[in-house]
């Protein structure tokens, strides 16, 4: 059996995101995805909210589990017998972050691949960052964040 | 059962091909070595030399299978029922290749998706069209091609 | 009054072409579709059926007008009291491309401007290049070359 | 008529700007020059003072006028009747970021197009972050920023 | 006798600036290595922590001096009788970061040229930025850091 | 003594070469100008007129010798007791391709060390290819090519 993770701080979850899970889950046999804590960061939404994100906008995935994590993802994958973490590749500056990241990962488990899938066309250029400039402004996001948050999105980003 | 092809011209076979190869054949069920021939380009080693080349460097690969084709790599994977396309991703301009590319098989077929690995660090440069002008210049092509190829690399190359 | 041209081998026209076209036509008063002869390379179409194509495809647009040149477009540009020469700008390689080719042209002419638009997403990574591989190998190219033109792009394509 | 806005933080105006500006104006019948508050962003100088800025170095351009937002660009440009955002496009870096930001403002208003300028040759380089740091250690501005501005751009920094 | 420059804020020495300090030493006959504090960054280790560190790398090496700035380096260079700055090549980021600040330097003084290096292939993706992420997770950093300054390393950024 | 070479084919020479040819010279005791004969190549100019042109452009430089080679650049920077080969960078498309080449050379001889300088801002876009075109079209080149190559580069890019 082939089991990855696709992890992300998904700060918010993103139909950019979404389209990469889904896409990511056909080609495994289980695709865990992950909630990763940056504790560098600070992320505008709880790890409790990402994940009840993740889950409305998958209701009906069977392939699919839920988790969270505060460690590196690499070790994540190790411990839980994963062989691949997905990634989505939007740009060059994606590409140079990607490439940096997979060699520091190598160098931790060579065992656990780094692989990269295009976001579709629609969502090439979403980012979870831009979403709170576009709730400031009032800007519709019904186009980039699944249909089940949009709610609690506008809701937390506009405090 | 997950399925992949992994296609190129291998016109020839590198360290870099060799090393995307294994890595892949990893990650899946069965894997697919796909000679393309591109009616376009002039290739250098024959179908049958470039499908023996791969050959003769996997020779202990129970997982992978070597074919070849003259058509559309993306049709191949729907005429056999494969779900993923591997491709190396080297640096910027392959980037910008692998997107365009990507985007009309999309087009095609959005059932197959493109998958991307990084080479690893000692491949990340190396690139067919490069081994002509080492053999060329004479320059030892033990590090770019495998062992039981060099000979017959040296000999076509040099011609 | 504002001229504009937009100039290009078009060798086909692309979907891509006429989004630039289009856009470009909306923000002056005159655009001129320029077919440029470019003497170092071979051209598939006859300056006579690529300059059919763009008529065939734009027939009822009032400010476009269609023309030809085998000489530079800023000298065109000059001598025809245009003050804008719209581009395309898909990628980095364009980019690249792009910038260097406006600063030729602003050594020859600084008054004629080098004004660049991004390619609607659909056609983001289109180019005529990739279409006679298309055809070769027998894909519908509906998507990309305007419905007028398919039959004359798909007979000299198969040549 | 057509009315053009090319918009920034001008935080503060720099002589990369100012070109941007100069060649835009001769392709429009009208060009707005809009200062744009960021609220998720600090501003080193006032609205006011990069208004007036703005004014100084342009005190003689008929054709251009100068506004102030705290919305977004593309609403204003809707707002005004104006069909064209100019952009500068200095590197790699702003063209990914142009290029996100153009579809955002496609999604919110189709009508209004982001246009590309590349900065002349001695501008290329020049940003209003780097102005801070050169100012701080005592380097001689003036090839950066227009000589109307210099001193209150020093007096401002240097606090 | 050609003297050179070799600046960073080293904050902490890496592998990759050891060898980029290292090699660019053999192609002088003198090299600088030159502690620069930014005094718009807030830094994790003291001036006298950096030196130390890179003195501790570096210890039988007669080439090559340790001094310290608070000024611009193209400033120290001119001041020290320095022709050379020598800068490390990772990727496209530093590509253009590096080109912007080569201009600004020759525009302070054309007489100091900015020569770049690729580090080498093991070091191509080590950041002084990411070693703070390695330490948090406790990932073993003696692949990125010199062996004689892990203690101190992992102290400092675990508090 | 540290001895250096920078090789191109020089096909013709530019003034981007001549900036980077007198930028590299004050660098090192000793600058050998390479003429690159490249076997998989046509070149325009014959391996004594590029001499020529290079003589030509430099006749008042001490420092600076001229030879040609048929092999590879590596190999005679090792012949000649050279540390560093000189590469002009303009761009991305020179960054990937510099980077490729670097790794080779390295795994070649690791002790000739590839060192890179950014042409100087009116240069940067200049490259032998486009002469050819601006030629063909009747472009003044001066800009581009050292005043004593003009009437000889007109020439022979005009059969």
């Amino acid at each position: 059996m082939v089991r990855a993770v696709y992890a992300g701080t998904f700060d918010p979850l993103t139909n950019g995101h979404l389209d990469v899970i889904k896409r990511a889950a056909k080609l495994v046999d289980e695709l865990i995805v992950l909630v990763a804590n940056n504790a560098l960061k600070v992320h505008k939404f709880t790890t409790e909210e990402r994940i009840q994100m993740i889950k409305n906008a998958l209701k009906d995935a069977p392939k699919i589990k839920v988790d969270s994590t505060n460690g590196l993802i690499v070790n994540y994958a190790q411990e839980h017998d994963i062989k691949i973490m997905f990634r989505g590749l939007r740009n060059i500056q994606d590409y140079e972050y990607e490439y940096s990241l997979s060699e520091y990962n190598a160098n931790i488990n060579p065992n656990v691949e780094t692989v990269l899938l295009f976001p579709s066309r629609n969502n090439h250029f979403v980012s979870s960052s831009a979403i709170k400039e576009l709730v400031y402004h009032n800007v519709d996001i019904s186009l980039y964040i699944p249909k089940e948050n949009i709610e609690l999105v506008k809701k937390k980003l506009s405090l």
